[in-house]
């Protein structure tokens, strides 16, 4: 063989020097993280892969295989019930030791914790699928586009968006941290719909083309509510602590009673209440209680 | 080995009880679906291979291979249209099957029937590829930030959104069922820009940004037509038949003509009539008729 | 064997005559494009693969790998340096080649150039994590749902936003065409959130929600501002030249001073200055200055 | 854009007359398959999918998943077994179209006879894996190397290529054909043991090293016969017809009756019987029968 | 965020010393290879691709693609045969420089030889398939077991290591240096039938079972002959030179005429010839010339 | 939607019962295997990526990268051990587990014997790598095809089987269970070859063609050896303690010298010396010692 030539070219001093520097803590500790007793961070690959696996558990057949045999239903069910029941074990988890490096303390022994969790979870699928059954009617009544609940579980976002949102929500309620957040978040970024995992929303639910809805961590919408694109359910402002610093989890986002419909682009802020019945009109802007049944509108277009 | 003990933990209750509950017919049949014929239901993932081909057909090098030799073009082309003419009519196929569902009926021949369908949208490709190009160059010229038309078709929204909306809305015209949806929600997802595939548009076309907009299922818009961000083209309201459900089908969407301009966040409502060469401004609501070359804005800005 | 039969079906006529016309210069003219030395196209799944690697190397454990071990990170960043290096200046020479075409020139020697360019922006690699822990730090700070800047960085759109920019906009000063923009687009897809390679942004920079965004290519945004969903930063008019084409490049995006804050589906335009500290509100329409720590706001709500 | 040029290179015409050769009749006729009804032919990698299912089904842990939970283990089997089903009853079907062809006859209903073969398959499972667990208990106690009958299935050929003889003659028995002979030659490809799916082996079969054996398809060996590699069951000669072509299926292999240690390297050839508990020694030219607890070896080595 | 710390464990000390020991010329240099002007190795995984699609090529239905079309066969073939034509040049072009390595001379341009030697292969497809068409009749004629000449081609090893050869073999005669040996050794790993890819073997070949046959580079093999397992065509004695080393390339294996058939387990060495019709009984060991239809057996078993 | 209709089909209740009866402890005790303290299995597929990690360190740029720079060799191969030592430590516990259920017994700490384990594996690699570099330049020397010591590396079966089994070696001498007879399966299952883990061998080994070569595991082989095809270092017989049961691990396989050649078919059995520098000719039968500088061989050939 040749004999070889070990010179370094040029480019190599620069590529040493960015890997010290990156590796330098005055870089790194700046994005650096500990999860509680040398955890893995949560993986937002692994609970993306959970997500397809619940789809297809809540919608067989329009999710995950697209040929699903009644009889043998139960077989694959339980198979992936199971396997989602260690990956969410797992995650939540990972989300309990990620945020439990802020709390200084021991940690409380948070595997069974989280077994817990994920078998409360996998307890409320069975609901979670009725309302999102529910879901799917409501925008084929909603839509005069549409053709049939099935067409509205295959594509519109509003189901999407709901989805993940009845999923977020339920672990939310568990108390789970982090992991809620990001799946939100994996909705919002496929269907440009902003819902805070805590939002309490009721039956029968429908957002029309939904980009840019955006609702709140405190937000409460009773049955049979619809939204169009663009609507925002906000804070009107923060409250800050004597420090300066955000005081969180106050209720600051509406309520909206049952029966509420709110035109696209309409802005919503602060603690009111959208009374049953009352329609929205488009791009409002709105700070305070709308009573029962009326109907806000703007002024005439100058069209 | 060792004896192995098979007692079963706590657990498996619970997941057996949701399986049973997700499998019984109370919670099951709120969304199982029937497709006619035993068929399987539309794939998601096929469709997107599919328009994944299709991007590589009519934009050769930008999409798919990223080296296409001019030379050999026509064999890989050809071994493409073939593959998507196989699997354009499966899917065709099945979003028949899909629907047919609510008729009641005996079937017709769906096989043959979507393989002329799947035919005649082949047909369609050049001039289809034919409108694309219009809208790159339109993209082009109209944004100042544009380098060229091939940074269009590289990176520009408006092309991606374009690109599915002329492809669903071939599929539209042939009376295919649900694909088309499937498709215009593809590029919804990816551009956050929401084309009903039933919407007519012509050449020329071009969104800037995009984010938001909104064409509904019976617009017509002209040639050369700009759309900025957050511009809704929708229905002012719903016809309900006497029994109270939406009249579906009928005309209730804005008609641009040639040469209109609409700038960020207006919103056009009902079956109105944009007149030639008319410019209509940022978060305008306008629910009537706009005269040739008009150019309507709001008052000055108040700040 | 059995004899067989060559007879050919009825599609394959229509398929070659789909083949043969789309391969006919006068339908493959208008959308082919000739790279400068016969290079290859710029990589969409290559850049996407780039931005995998650029997130894990700048967020470890976040990104890439969930378990990150302190002590060997350097093998693995130093590895994954190198590879970005040479995949980087694969993609920047595809750029150079890409746009080459224009210039009806003889090339200078682009491989070198892109190697540099591809060092430079190595080198820069640090500051850009600097300025990417401030933006979560922001994120946190400013967002009462949000429970640590580490939640910012897996789930905020800001941040993925801010991640893609801060790389976009360091390719961009680098003279790198085209690449740029295709990363800030792939944000854009994900996010809604679209931000043009060229824009200036400063420290600790933060939009909540973020959906229809836009931030043109020449504005310049100081120290910790603050934007909503729906806020556009763009041009009033466009120059033409007395050709009627447009003049690109000219600065015609606002500029934001330090600590502004604009609300939600607020739109400024133009070459215009917001002061320090100043406050613009929702769904404000902004074409001229506003003064240090004004408060722009549109009448009371019409509820 | 570059104006483009289409000029043909050099290989372009010998690229052309190399596809219009292999498709000209003259050369694809030799090789050209017609499956009855247009069937699909069997698939190679379906069949390796398969027979990494069937592993998993009956070594659990060792093949597979590598955590299984006894408590869950029914659920996933369950679900895999359902898998298996349908898609050995598909490879069943491909399999008798596949040789239909040469009967020049009209095609009883395959589909529900290649369900039933699968169905048949499927309740022989249980036995399958009895057997195959005295073949592992074989190998451990009859190799000094060994340290425990989980190395056996691990890592001993002899396991391997009993898993899929076991699992080819059950559908050889079941009268299916091609698809046991793709299954053993998997087999034989692994492990260098070529073992015809029609030979008949008893329980605790256990073959050392095992590169270089045949056991042709009439061969029939009793209970707790061990072979050495390159061990040959073969036959003597082959019957022709009087047209001279060889008459197939006729018995042409050795018979072992229980206890046979055959050495390396042996010969043994024609309808003979090897007595109970004989030892063939190694390299030995066996052509006639050989008496009950016989032990045949060649002259003291030259050495 | 926690401090971080960045002590480094015990182990790493260790890994940056093996690391260390690895970089160093006095390890790197026994297993370093300068291909020619910097050129990347051979592929072992592209050269494995370029088998599959050339399998696909040769006998389509069989390998690849599962149901091929009559009709559209051209159009996928053609597009194969051009990506083979490409990876093809590719990897004989590092071939070529990858032996250029020893002859410490200027390299002639071979980026034009390497792809006349590719089209020069493409040219001799068609003939390729004819031999292997005459192979796996010879299969079907020769086994008594075998079905259909579809089934030989399926799955008899015979055939397979047939398949690597014809193509390595043609490669072979090109002059391509390196890439033909990794084609026959992925034949030897599959079959255990190791042939270099130098021998010269006549129409209509059948290797039964095949497992331990091994022929030598300088081999030559007639029409119609038939080995089986275990048989070596090998060299007698290698002459060196004053030196001491191997000569290499003189022709030291056997010739075989028309028609032999050579019994399991022979060894046949030298340069010697087997002439016509000769038949070779089982475990001879042959090294010197055979007459025309001599039949050479072994003496009586002495079983 | 349609009514729908659960009746189960005829084939559910056979899928059922073969469920049923493969999970009945009669059936699954039989291949049940409990690792200690519930560890899950050693994984097949992790150790075969393990095994391609390692051959990238050892011969870079042959597998793995096919373009490796001189320069940053050291960032990937440091990542590379880095990832090699944890999977390693891994698969090693998991070994370490999997056997230690014979015992009975309580485990001690497996986690850092096995962390310990591996590095000790690391710190051998160099050692590793020269012994594996003389294998190819044996090969090359002996070998008169073989036209540099690189194709020896890249094709050769011999450096395949050793690249394997100096792996296996070092981690048998290192006491690591199971996973050593795992790698050399593989190796067997590659090449033909079968050596066991526990075989010390000299350096510059080569086996010309290989297939069907077995070592056994107490065997001894010197410096510069050379086998082929189808040797066997086997064992004469093996010894059984009062109860009947082979007594394990005594030494019975034979020891060769320095320079010894044994040629193709050759079977040396029991725990003989063959004196440096000996020659035993083909399909030689040896059952005791060879002196030095023998030349043995079979009477001539009968032909």
């Amino acid at each position: 063989m040749k004999k070889f030539d070990d010179t370094l070219p040029a480019e190599l001093p620069r590529l040493d020097k960015a890997v010290k520097r990156l590796c330098h803590p005055d870089s790194l500790s700046a994005v650096w993280h500990n999860s509680a007793e040398g955890a893995a961070m949560p993986s937002i690959e692994d609970i993306r892969e959970i997500m397809s696996s619940l789809a297809a558990a809540i919608f067989p057949g329009y999710f995950g295989q697209t040929q699903v045999r009644l009889d043998s239903l139960r077989y694959h069910l339980a198979a992936n019930l199971d396997s989602i029941y260690h990956k969410m074990s797992e995650q939540i988890l990972r989300g309990f030791c990620f945020t439990c490096e802020k709390q200084h303390a021991v940690c409380p022994p948070r595997d069974s914790q989280s077994k817990n969790a994920a078998l409360a979870f996998i307890d409320a699928l069975p609901e979670i699928r009725r309302l999102l059954a529910g879901d799917a009617k409501a925008a084929y009544e909603g839509d005069p586009a549409a053709q049939s609940p099935g067409e509205a579980i295959f594509c519109y976002p509003s189901l999407r968006a709901m989805l993940h949102h009845r999923i977020a929500h339920e672990l939310y309620k568990l108390g789970v941290p982090v992991i809620p957040r990001m799946i939100s978040e994996m909705a919002h970024a496929h269907t440009g719909i902003d819902i805070h995992p805590g939002a309490d929303i009721g039956e029968e639910f429908f957002m029309d083309h939904g980009t840019g809805v955006v609702i709140g961590e405190t937000s409460i919408i009773g049955r049979n509510c619809r939204l169009y694109q663009g609507v925002t359910l906000g804070a009107l402002s923060f409250l800050k602590s004597s420090d300066g610093s955000l005081i969180k989890g106050i209720p600051r986002h509406p309520i909206l009673e049952d029966n509420v419909t709110v035109y696209a682009g309409a802005t919503l802020l602060g603690r009111i209440t959208i009374g049953r019945g009352a329609v929205v009109g488009g791009n409002m802007w709105i700070t305070s209680d709308v009573p029962l049944n009326a109907r806000i509108s703007q002024e005439q277009p100058r069209a």
